[in-house]
């Protein structure tokens, strides 16, 4: 195991929450995530921006990622200091106090079969 | 918030508008999306040069993406100079006076069900 | 052929093995795929640790890949030190003696009709 | 229009051409596609070289892309020195004596519904 492995800040310039699901809730509704991982020996102290088309970004949003841990955090979940509006065009800025990986997936269930895309975020 | 997130030139080796849709419009209409995030204080003047398999390029097409904004914006809908045409194989190139981050998605909704796919443009 | 194409050390952050298939096994079971390329020519000694979110990580996974090799090695068939529990996040960090190229793929077969979704590794 | 975008050499670890089809040929015909964009002002001379699981890299495979254009390239199509087997993981090293931008994707309409994926390839 390594440490130091990633960025200290990222940004993802697609994002985009499905309005609607078409599925077994949770697994199959539609989502984003935000795949982070912190492989060093410290907590990560996460902050997250939302930048939209038509007014000023939105956050920090804080989330912390233990040390040697994962998270995949859901957009959708995302509500201090506002839920994320479906249906609404964003991007997103992530920002640790240490080095993490960020990848962006999408689970699209809106039709009666899901679509999926991923790729990492830029190491900004 | 951080400014001068990304690079002033990127490239996008695929592209191709599905000639057909199946679904509701305007959300599952096929379509591909250059999402352009410009995370600076400033606003970013963007230029996007449209590459074909078998005839010279096509633009400068112009695009303004405010300061501390996001903008979703679908190849389809691109006109000045001219429509891209579809079932067409292309590629893209992206300049902007600031530093962006873009992302290439496209929604295929050729079938019953839609298909999606993205990743990061190449920062060039 | 060249050499020396790649890097020692790769990670995803996203990582989940669907709970169920929909489709004809082998080629349509949904799995996850961690695609290697050993363009060298010396044998690779690779070394997988698989991050979660609620405890340490496990590994090292190992395995080898030929000189002049790919290996499109399934997170589902790992099982050394133990196997991956299906619907649980995961993320990876892949690390080689000689230089390797890094792609994740998922096949995701829940519903009647599959998705899928890839990316390059990120190159830490 | 600015020249030089891209490198030299490029690799994708992930390749598979699924054994068959569900759909109108041949836009909805199973397929993995090495989108390339030579935006330089001169032709680019391109070799690939085939990786597999069991054999030695097959190659040269050898493409040109004239100035200032895009090729999208299907695997399925190369048969010089040899057809790709379907059903059969394979990875690619692409090279060129310009630089150009390569990017990754597969169409699978294995199934009823297609499925998409994408990325760049790993400038190498």
């Amino acid at each position: 195991m390594k440490n130091a492995i990633g960025r200290r800040r990222w940004a993802i310039a697609e994002g985009y929450l499905p309005g609607w699901s078409n599925g077994p809730e949770p697994e199959l509704a539609s989502h984003e995530t935000c795949c982070i991982l912190n492989a060093t020996d410290e907590t990560a102290h996460v902050t997250l921006w939302i930048y939209y088309e038509d007014r000023e970004p939105v956050g920090p949003y804080e989330v912390e990622v233990a040390a040697r841990r994962t998270k995949h955090l859901r957009f959708n979940e995302l509500d201090d200091p506002e839920k994320i509006a479906k249906d609404t065009p964003y991007a997103s800025v992530i920002e640790s106090d240490v080095p993490i990986v960020v990848q962006h997936t999408r689970l699209d269930s809106r039709q009666a079969e899901n679509a999926l895309m991923t790729t990492m975020a830029f190491p900004a």
